[in-house]
Order: structure tokens, then C-alpha cells, then sequence
């Protein structure tokens, strides 16, 4: 398990610099706009926002859209058996794996027009810089659409990606299902993505792993900075808690007769957030929500029976995951005693705190020094560079969002940000991509 | 508005007596049984009970059943547009219309085999005792299959009957939706009873009406007596409440800075809990329940920016109800407060406390006096008598029922029960009309 994140000792990195035929690049802050834009044409919804889950028929569209975008800069194809896409452009020494550009396509069911596809359309618009000044890097490039992200639709997050980086088996990942129980792996082959190359760092490698992506919280809003320097990720673990009580009669039961589960999971939903509001842990950063609930038998005059709801805990440093998990153990049981209520307490997703590559950070504090950035953060989310680094040098980039506000249709990130996003991932893949050659 | 019932005034009833041509029928204990079997053949379940939504195709089967059953025994039927079925056996003045003997072959998602099902059953005893005898009765007789007795598929409750008893239009019943949005009126056609007759009291009048239905609750189990007289129902109020907030990243928005609609709904839950547990209306009788929730967008990482509760109130008075209303209302307001979010509260059904009329409700006391039980009951649950009672003298025999479980596979009435709630029934509508005779 990975430690909580520390500040780098920048002592130990080696020399960075950009060579001089490098120097001169600059990415188009329009076309990358532009290029944004026409990733946001299939699933986009009325308030301005996008819901492309993972599959659909929307996100085929995206993804048929970014193949033949990339093949247009120079890309040939690798789509994995869990439909990550890699389009990759030769480099001078082919031998080498390429260093990859990603993030993802998919969306929230409530999402915005940033989260994840900023990221791919960074990288594209690197892509597009090299191929119109014709150069050759020294490894080749990778811009990589990761399937899944989210989550959303086939928790956990960061299935594909965790795939390829070894957290979860090809076998288990397409067996993911959807709340109406269609399979992952079925989608995928539904929407002809399930490809032939194996999903695994062994079989398909990476030299390593950069990633723009919109910070979703208010430290870049707050400091009126475009960009800032990704550190680590916090811990995040997931849960399914199952609640098992007695239906019967709403009318006719007495009230200290029952087994009332959708009483017993608000009990709970009431005691996770008085425990990351009003214990140790709120002052050290911890949070815990429950998003996800389905009661059953769904009917108004009939008690709960069985409910089931999806747990999020996250938090700078693991131990207070562990912490805020045992107290929620503890506070849960005691409900189900007082209420005669059976519990499942399933914990189907640990992702711990980790920091990223320290010369790989190095490079976006070089990149994003030049744009008058040095603004430090460790990303509350989980992003697919948390796989990647479990096999690469990896690092990410964060754009400044309005407010803080993601998985929203009201998430906003200004196109001056956006392009200084780019900007900053090309100078910093650009010095990575140096320092391999020397 | 119907008051708190009230203990009855035997001084002012008619005297009743059976004839004695009736006074030598008795059910038949086997044949009663027999018969409740045959109507759980649609729709019953692995764990012992029934799932036999409104308008589902189990529900089609067994109406067709109910009505070749009924015409073996010299009915011809009637069925209206809300597809509530009356079979008629003629009387020897068929100016009168027939007095109603009905309960409701619909049942909840998690039912048992008895409830609803048990009094259309005994109705379609004392017709079978009728023909073996042949009998000819002062007026007409009618079994009556209520639709959506439950409101479980479409809420709310007893609606058909209420359409009946001019509670709802026509035009309100038929548009009542499902959670897939299918209208009561369309299932009702798909299975072929959307019937020709027009559904009201005045174009399709019943004399009075009897039901026989399961207690739904523990007093005649604990007093151990196989049947009960109904004096009455308690009051009962249905509401949908809408919670809003704002859909947010659950890793990066800090616990001060977020509209969790999903937390506002919980602590809604946990407050109705406390009103009708820990304040006076406790010791009333009051009861307060959620057991229906909807939440949006239902992803792990997304805060939730919309949840849909049902609320269910009932309490012997009227004015508890209210009471319970009020501070249901007000605490809902401090939390929405608290939490930044907007509120909607929908109060779509109320059916008020009400006594059932004297004269039958005196013949069920005979008949059930004869078989040694006087306990006398108000009803928890709503039943279509209520919405009968509205135009018609109606009264109710509770049998007992194990445990006082309902609305649950574990429901569950003994043989020799079930046998006696037809009996007492068979009684008591014989002396109702050897009453309109005289
Ligand atoms: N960036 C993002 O929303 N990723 C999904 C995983 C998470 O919930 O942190
Ligand atoms: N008997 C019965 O469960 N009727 C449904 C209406 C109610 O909830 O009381």
C-alpha cells in the first residue's frame, strides 16, 4: 500500500531540460477548443452537460470519432480486449514502448464536457503539434482512450485502466455489470470494441503515462491559476452494505414491531456523514458519501425489506480510510441490532494513496513553471494514471474547473484554461521524451 | 371528514334475526379452501407467497378464472372501465340492486395468498352454498373483484372502489402510471378488462356491501378468535416528496460545500421515525412510514442531486394524522435548510377515519357472536369498503391472521380461519336481507 503523499525531494531528480528543437512548440488554443467541442457531439443533453456512460451507443460514436481523428495525424490503432484505445505515432526508436497521453471518453450519467475527454483532447492536440511541425520524438506516442473511467455504469472506476496496470483480471472486468444486468464485456463486443491485443502492461507497454485532466475541486479557482502540478492521489475504498430486514403492513404494524431496512440504511447514510463531519478524521480531510440506494419492494405500503446502498470513503492518507471504515462497521451494526436488521458489508474496491514519478512530476513543474504555475494538489478523485503508475513513470496535469464543480452539468472549465492545459502537457511529455533519449 | 370511531349505539339499530329458512346453511370448510388454492394459482412465488401486480398477466388468468367460477353458480357478469368485475346472481327483486359481497384479487410485489384474495374467496363461498341450496335471495348478490386494491403498481390505494365511491374520475384512475410510466388505463385494456360498464355507484348501484379480509394485524391472534367485527378504519394520508440538491464529485467537494439530496432524505426518513415514536402521537396509535425511494443519478461517485420518497401516515384520529403532517413538514423544512436543498411535498391521497354503518355492522356481530367471537376492531389498512361506505352500508369481518403479517410471503391464515370468516359472512348477509325484505 502506498504511503500518504509527501512532498517530492526535488534533490534526488535529475537535470531536465527542453531541447532547442523543441523549444519553439506551441500548442493552437482554438483548434484544441474546437477539437473539444467536436468530442462533446454525441451525448451531450439539453442543460449543457453529457451523459455518455460507458458503452452506449454514444460512446461508440466518440470513440469511431477518435480513431479517425488520430489516423489523420499519422496514428495507427491498438484496441485491447477491454476497449482501451491506443493510437500511437512512431517514434525514431521504435523499440521502445510509447510514453502515453491518456484519459477517457465515458462520462457521468450528470457529467460535464471536461471530465476525462479534456484529457484525451489534450493529447490530441499534441499529437497535432507534432505532426504539423513533422517531427519525429525520440520514443513513439501513445493518445489512449481508457474504457471506463467512471465507474458510473460499471463500478468500480478506473476498471480498464486497472486492467492493463494489473489491479483487476480481464475475466472479472468484463463481468462487471450495470444495475439492469448487462455485462461489460457483452457491451463492449455490442458496440464492436472488444479488441484482439491483451490488456496488460506486459503485453501492450507504456514507457510511461501523462494526464491533463480538470481538478473537479476549488484549490486552482481559489488561486486563479489555469494549471497546477498533480502530487498524488488520495485513498479511496468502495462499498456495497447490504440491509436485510421484514416487510409488513405499514398500517397495521405497531411501530416497535418492525425490521424496517430503508429505516435502518437512512440510520446509516445519517451516521457515515456525522462521522466525517464531527470526529477526528473531518479535521484530516476525510470523506464519505453513499450515492447509490435500491429498496425493494418499492411499494408505499409495505416496510423496506432489503436495501442496498454503495459507499464512497476517501481521504488523504489510507489510515483514516481504514479509520472512517471501522466506524462505519461499528455505527452500522449497532443500528441492525436496535432494529433486528441482518447487514453485507462488502469493500469491492481499494485504491490506495499513492504519488506520482517524481521526474515525471518534475517535467509538469518545468512545463507548468513556464505558464507561471507551481501550485502543488493531491487529487481527491481517482484518475486512470493511479493504474498506470503501478507499472510507469507517471504524472498528471490539473485544469482549474469553476467552483470546483464536476460530475455536474454545470461543470465549466474556461478555453484559455483548457489550452494552457495542453500546453502544459506538451512541454512536459516533451522534456519526458528528452530525457529518454540522453 | 369522516371522526374517530366511535364505540357504537346498539339501542338505536333495527332488530335482526335470521329466518329460519337460512338458519340450516353452512359453508363448506374443504370447498372454501379449495378455492382460495385455486385462486394462487397466477402469480404465486418460490418463497410461498404472491406477486400479482395489477393488470400483470397473473392478474388477467385469475380474473378469467373468477369469472367462469362465478358463472357456474348462476352469475352473469358485469365489468366496468375500471375493470372491477361483478357477478350477479338475481334475487327474487331484481329491481333492487344486489347487495356486494368483494375484496381485491390484486396483491402487493412481497404478498401472501391471503390478503384481498381470502374475501373474493368467501364471497364466492356463500354464492356456492347459495346455488347447492337453491336459494333465491330477497335482492340480488354480488361477488365484486375491486382493481388495484393495493396501489402497489399504481398508487394510490383501493383506487377502483374509490372510482366507485366517487373518491377519483375515471379520467385520474386510468392515468395513474407505474415506475415504467405504463398507465393503469392501457394495462387494463392490453388484458382485455376495460369493461363497457360505466364505473360509479349511480350507473352500476350495489345495495350495501360485506367483506371478509385478513386483520393485517396482531389482536385477534393474541386473543385467539378466528374472526373479528370491523367497526371502523383509521385515518390514512399518502405523500410524495421531492428532495433536490446538487449533483457533486463525492471525492473532491468538501463535506461543507454540498447539496446531498440522498443525506437530506435520510435524515427526512429517520426524522418521521422520531415524530411518530418519541412525541405524543406514540401513544395514539400514530404510524409513519417510508418505503419507497428514488434516487438520481444512482452513481457511486456522484453526489445525489434528486431523491423521491413516499410517505405513508395513519393514526386513529384525523387530527393526528394532521399532527403528524405538520411536523413531518416542518422538520423536512430545518433539514432542507441545513442542507441547501428544495423541497416538495405532495399530499395525492387521503382517506379519512370512518365508521362503518350500524345495521351491518350488527349483523356481522350476530354472525360472528354464533361462532363465539365479539372482538371488535378499526382497521390499520384502507380496504375497498371504505370507498363503498362512501355510498352504501358497508361493514367488515377480519379474520386472523398469523402474527399479524401481512404483505409478506409469510402471510398466513388457518384453514379452519379462512372456513370461518365465510361463515360469519354467510350469516351476516343473510340477515342483511332478510332486513331488506322486511
Ligand atoms: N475523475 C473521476 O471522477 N474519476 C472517477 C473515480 C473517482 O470517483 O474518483
Ligand atoms: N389491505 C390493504 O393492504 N390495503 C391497502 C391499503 C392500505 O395500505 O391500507
Amino acid at each position: 500500500m502506498a504511503a500518504t503523499p509527501v512532498t517530492l525531494e526535488p534533490t534526488t531528480l535529475p537535470s531536465l531540460r527542453l531541447s532547442a528543437k523543441y523549444s519553439g512548440l506551441r500548442i493552437d488554443a482554438v483548434r484544441t477548443n474546437a477539437t473539444l467541442e467536436a468530442a462533446c457531439t454525441w451525448g451531450n443533453t439539453s442543460d449543457g452537460g453529457m451523459n455518455r456512460l460507458t458503452c452506449n451507443n454514444d460512446d461508440k460514436s466518440v470513440r469511431d470519432w477518435f480513431i479517425s481523428e488520430t489516423k489523420k495525424y499519422g496514428c495507427h490503432h491498438r484496441v485491447d480486449e477491454m476497449g482501451n484505445i491506443f493510437a500511437i505515432r512512431p517514434g525514431q526508436n521504435n523499440n521502445l514502448p510509447p510514453i502515453g497521453l491518456g484519459s477517457h471518453l465515458d462520462t457521468q450519467p450528470t457529467g460535464g464536457k471536461y471530465d476525462g475527454i479534456l484529457g484525451v483532447v489534450c493529447g490530441m492536440e499534441v499529437l497535432r503539434v507534432l505532426h504539423a511541425n513533422s517531427i519525429t520524438t525520440y520514443a513513439p506516442v501513445a493518445i489512449i482512450n481508457w474504457t471506463n473511467e467512471e465507474g458510473a455504469r460499471f463500478p468500480p472506476a478506473m476498471l480498464c485502466s486497472g486492467v492493463w496496470g494489473g489491479e483487476f483480471t480481464v475475466k472479472y472486468a468484463q463481468g462487471r455489470q450495470d444495475l439492469e444486468g448487462n455485462t461489460l464485456g457483452g457491451e463492449l463486443k455490442r458496440i464492436g470494441y472488444m479488441g484482439p491485443t491483451p490488456c496488460s502492461f506486459e503485453a501492450n507497454p507504456l514507457l510511461a503515462h501523462f494526464e491533463v485532466h480538470i481538478e473537479q475541486g476549488p484549490i486552482l479557482d481559489v488561486a486563479e491559476k489555469p494549471v497546477g502540478i498533480v502530487r498524488g492521489v488520495q485513498s479511496i475504498r468502495w462499498y456495497n452494505v447490504g440491509v436485510q430486514g421484514r416487510e409488513a403492513h405499514t398500517g397495521t404494524t405497531p411501530m416497535d414491531r418492525r425490521s424496517d431496512a430503508l429505516l435502518g440504511a437512512a440510520k446509516m447514510i445519517v451516521e457515515t456523514n456525522r462521522i466525517v463531519t464531527e470526529t477526528e478524521v473531518a479535521s484530516r480531510g476525510g470523506r464519505a458519501t453513499i450515492a447509490v440506494i435500491n429498496s425493494s419492494p418499492q411499494s408505499i405500503n409495505t416496510i423496506a425489506g432489503k436495501v442496498n446502498i454503495g459507499l464512497d470513503i476517501r481521504a488523504p492518507a489510507d489510515s483514516d480510510v481504514g479509520l472512517i471504515e471501522k466506524q462505519c462497521r461499528e455505527g452500522f451494526a449497532k443500528i441492525c441490532q436496535q432494529h433486528s436488521l441482518e447487514m453485507t458489508f462488502d469493500n469491492f474496491w481499494i485504491s490506495p494513496a499513492l504519488n506520482f514519478d517524481p521526474t515525471m512530476v518534475e517535467c509538469v513543474k518545468q512545463s507548468s513553471s513556464q505558464i507561471g504555475c507551481d501550485i502543488e494538489i493531491v487529487s481527491g478523485a481517482g484518475h486512470d494514471s493511479v493504474y498506470t503508475s503501478r507499472k510507469v513513470p507517471t504524472a498528471m496535469i490539473f485544469v482549474r474547473c469553476k467552483d470546483g464543480v464536476s460530475h455536474h452539468p454545470a461543470e465549466y472549465s474556461r478555453d484559455e484554461d483548457c489550452a494552457a492545459g495542453a500546453e502544459a502537457l506538451l512541454g512536459a511529455y516533451l522534456r519526458y521524451d528528452d530525457y529518454i533519449r540522453r
